[in-house]
């Protein structure tokens, strides 16, 4: 639960990059790149990571060695590890690890759901459910994804009070926050405005997040318009990470570079520091041996700066 | 002056690419390349294209043709064919090459503008107005200019009341519309809608527009704010042109594409065919043999769709 109680202009990013970032990538990173990322992001100040997810690796190899990273993590005040779980297995493995910070998923779209983890809607709030019962027992914070909440590749529109039911069944669950997931970019700000206004009058702000992927270019635009509405926590993604770096044209999240610059120009405060993130950002990119899609980013190159 | 009479929800696309697009290209397109981009622009939908400049080739090579490009031009209902020039020798040879509707710029920095065309601001002034009085006996409609007014890369922050006046002498000189430019992409959302906020107090929204250029990657971010405070006309350019397309990160104008897939998105009408635009842009990317920038034209090449 990022933001426990913010401060006015105060917006909480939570960073995925190592998770939704680097699962998307073609390249895996060693463990070693992985807690230097992990760690980096911690000193430009980022309070919530997202580090890795314990689903099995002959779907995600990318992830295979979460427990490793998980283990050897770096425990700072203030700062959350995140893991994902996809069920009971995972939170078993994710607890074995260390993880006190666990985040659930489901999609709004029963298609996309079934391909995503071939199951239903219900199946996965059921598994959800005992899942959560037992992260709590063990003192996990937990936090829920609802994926395709603006649509979906598979079944175009999304109703979106089934999103807004799915989120109600994630607090049941004991979730402290549930992300709303754009997960293939498919938002446009003004649906974006008319959905979060709804959201906004069934739940509090600091109990939901906006998680935007930059597939069609609107992402820091959608987040604007979140903003406007009066969300206060977007997760993100360093250097726009996700997409994959051989393919040009392939977004990933909104790049976390670019909302903070945008956050900070319009004078909120995120507790992050701009070129200490950017120099994570310079070694991500050399890891790849690829140009990442952080718009700011590769401003920043261009100009030599501002990196410490 | 676009949109002479918009209805509900219209939004007018100065499309700028032939000019602000390639002039900052290394890239250089022959005249046959840049008459089959406009024609492309024009069967997309797109009725006003600023097609060159009347500059000393000496300064920017890439628009020495633009007489040329102007005498082959295939006149069309309704389209509107705009040139820039900087002086009276240049709207001579635009008035020779048979231009009927002419741009003209200044800058609202003192150094800016002394580095872009070796002038004061007030002589720039002196020269639009002696330019203006030819140009409209001439019978040609008159768009201006105003650069860096978020802030200017030597100056830092600009007054945005020299803004305004400056406008103010535009509109003077018979300037039917004044185009706001945010030449070097400093400008956030929040000082966009501020500062556009005071400009519509002071003029109509329809002898108004905004010039984006992508450069910290807020442009798309900075038209949403635009269009909330009720900005109608933008200017862009296909494919996000203008940075260049060897130095990747180079962003130039806002991309046609990336905008007028938002306004679709929100409900608004533009006239532009998408799919048909995209097929331009994908003309261009051939004729350049690199990259374009727009986010929403790398979507669609990335999905393989959807060009005619």
């Amino acid at each position: 639960m990022p933001a426990s109680s913010p401060q006015p202009n105060a917006i909480s990013i939570v960073e995925v990059g190592p998770r939704d970032g680097l699962q998307n990538e073609r390249i895996r990173l060693s463990v070693d790149q992985k807690l230097a990322f992990i760690d980096g992001l911690v000193a430009a100040g980022l309070r919530d990571i997202e580090v890795g997810s314990f689903v099995h690796p002959k779907w995600i190899p990318q992830m295979a060695d979460t427990a490793t990273v998980v283990r050897r993590l770096t425990n700072v005040d203030g700062v959350r590890y995140w893991a994902l779980v996809p069920n009971q297995r995972g939170l078993e493995a994710a607890l074995e690890a260390g993880v006190q910070n666990v985040a659930v998923f489901v999609s709004s779209s029963e298609t996309h759901n079934r391909k995503n983890i071939n199951r239903s809607i219900d199946e996965s709030l059921a598994e959800i459910d005992a899942l959560a019962g037992a992260a709590r027992t063990a003192g996990c914070g937990l936090r829920g994804y609802v994926s395709t909440v603006f649509g979906c590749p598979y079944e175009g529109a999304i109703d979106f009070e089934r999103v807004l039911g799915i989120a109600e069944r994630l607090f049941a669950a004991g979730c402290g926050q549930v992300s709303l997931g754009d997960t293939t970019g498919m938002g446009s700000p003004k649906q974006v405005r008319d959905s979060l206004t709804r959201a906004l009058e069934r739940f509090d702000a600091q109990k939901l997040a906006l998680h935007l992927h930059d597939t069609r270019g609107l992402a820091v635009a959608n987040a604007l318009a979140a903003l406007d509405v009066g969300f206060t926590t977007f997760d993100s993604s360093v250097g726009g990470m996700g997409g994959c770096p051989y393919a040009p044209g392939a977004a990933g999240n909104v790049g976390t570079e670019d909302i903070v610059n945008m956050l900070h120009a319009m004078g909120y405060a995120t507790g992050v520091d701009l070129p200490k993130l950017l120099a994570v950002s310079r070694r991500l990119e050399a890891d790849f041996g690829a140009t990442l899609n952080s718009a700011y980013f590769r401003y920043a190159k261009s100009t030599g700066r501002p990196t410490p």
